[in-house]
């Protein structure tokens, strides 16, 4: 049950093929997840979110592959996304995960969901010292 | 302005004391921050939440510390927790964040901000196979 | 699987049977949804809620009734409310909301998701030409 | 800094002028908060609001006037409101809570932070017996 | 279809049954619900959970055992947290929640949702008179 | 205060001048507010950021501009973000809203801020009438 319908041959239109085409190059891998069969209802849509997250998810650069997914993870189970949560944990796992740093994960995502709770009711000033233009 | 308000001499308190001695010592610094300061109001949620971060935060484990900060800043943006985001940034630079790995970090929690709105608009189904009782 | 279960013999209910009327005369449909047939566990806050949503949504006022749902549609994406997003979206569509105009709908949503999380990762100050009073 | 301006003489209204008596009434005392002087730049939403707090707040119920804050806090404290985080503990403070109180709401809303976080990260399925049908 | 796999027999491993018996033990009922099926995958991060849960939620307080899952309960509903919804419902009813009772927190509830939103949406300054350090 | 500091001269780097004038061609104004300034930290986040802005909200569309600034409102009171909430409120009204438009888009945020909490405290099911695949 979804809000768009896919169409039933998705890669007729040449665009949507492109950009398949780019994410199984890309992740040596035949499998297209969900999130692309669906956008591609919008192939300019599906053209820019994929150019995004390859430049970002899939280009080599400061932070290590692995350390990408750990943080995008830690966003969609604070906006509560099931399906980001689930794909991006299978991400993860593809790219080494191991279970005692998944465990070490949640105990992160968890303390910070509880600490983000208490400085919120408490309404805590910032401390000075915490201000980047006095460092 | 907030909603507790620190005893005048916080360190009469001998829990409190213990505690702040604690901090100092973990992090080899005089600097208590207002975190504590205000839990303070309640030495037991004081001592109970130091407990729990120093154990998750500040002892040696599979992540890499300044990981940790990363994850737990990555929380702290999508809750919006001002103070949070505040401490936990200040805390990543001292562990030797660069201005390289923090706008890369700013890049994942926008592009994840963004792809978590459009899982969410299209209701994606989960593909199966990313069902962890099958791998 | 719920919280609340509805009735077997719903309309028995006169407070229930008058709500539902009105949903149908107002919507020229027999269809009522499940939003209100689990609400009417309780037919005060049927009542309430019904007559607040008929004032909001189906009245005549200065914004055109797609843009309404386009609004709640937005809402309800960055609440992750499930239910309300499949909801919004059919009664958009049936407002006659287009391919385009959704695709379009999705990139707004994504873009404030991915640029509010970028404001509240750096903390930016409000500009003071932003202050209403001084306008 | 605000997103809209409140008049000078807000009461020159009779709208407003009938809704800030009747809060003053209400609450026995002069202090009319900002929730209701910004508000009153729409008569008719400042109104509507008013007489909805009225009815779910300070009219006598099936739960205790107390306990009816701590929920409200609660669910201010998980939005990240500010302005209502302050009124509704200062509010919760005026019907008597104590710092004993205090601090274990803030360990509830706490707790509760983190295990939505894992139960989130681990994508749990609801057990059946949970469902209302069931029971 | 979750994101980690309770093992085929979880209470082979000794900390882990420790873990159920206390559960058993504490809620005087042989039913262990999924949040500690699933957690077991990392016995550590079980024991901490459960150690915090009981501590808060299972030992006499200053706040009712029905009022605690009430606060729960809001928040859980504020996160969108779908499977904590539903067991803290079941264990609000468990412990006497009566229809009137769910009917109206789910009423404070809406309406704390509501008022957030015109208080965040007014950008509203917080009244000096909230300081808990003027008080 | 904020999680960066911007240079003192920030358009003596080509690549930030180059998007600032171009922010203030495409706005016909000289302001260039803090989100670009503060952005600036990284000139590449600074330049796709914009680019990505100027696509989705700067370009004639199948929504009418003011109605794009409705949405993204919308979005950002839902996300708690202050500084989105004040920069999207002055160009809304910039682009024309009225205090009538204001107050009614107030209304409806609100509303499905309190709709959404109610939907997800009764865990509805959603109608099969609301799948697209049906449709």
């Amino acid at each position: 049950m979804s809000t768009v319908t896919p169409a039933a041959d998705l890669e007729s239109d040449p665009r949507v093929k492109a950009v398949f085409d780019d994410i199984r190059a890309t992740r040596k891998s035949d499998f297209v997840n969900n999130m692309w069969r669906y956008l591609a209802f919008d192939p300019a849509l599906l053209e820019s979110t994929w150019a995004e997250v390859k430049a970002v998810m899939a280009t080599p650069s400061t932070l290590d592959p692995l350390v990408k997914e750990l943080i995008y993870i830690a966003v969609s189970v604070t906006n509560g996304c099931s399906y980001c949560v689930h794909s991006h944990t299978a991400a993860a796992k593809a790219k080494g995960l191991t279970r005692e740093q998944h465990a070490e994960l949640l105990s992160i995502i968890a303390l910070a969901g509880k600490t983000n709770q208490l400085a919120t009711a408490l309404q805590l000033p910032v401390d000075p010292a915490f201000d980047a233009d006095r460092n």
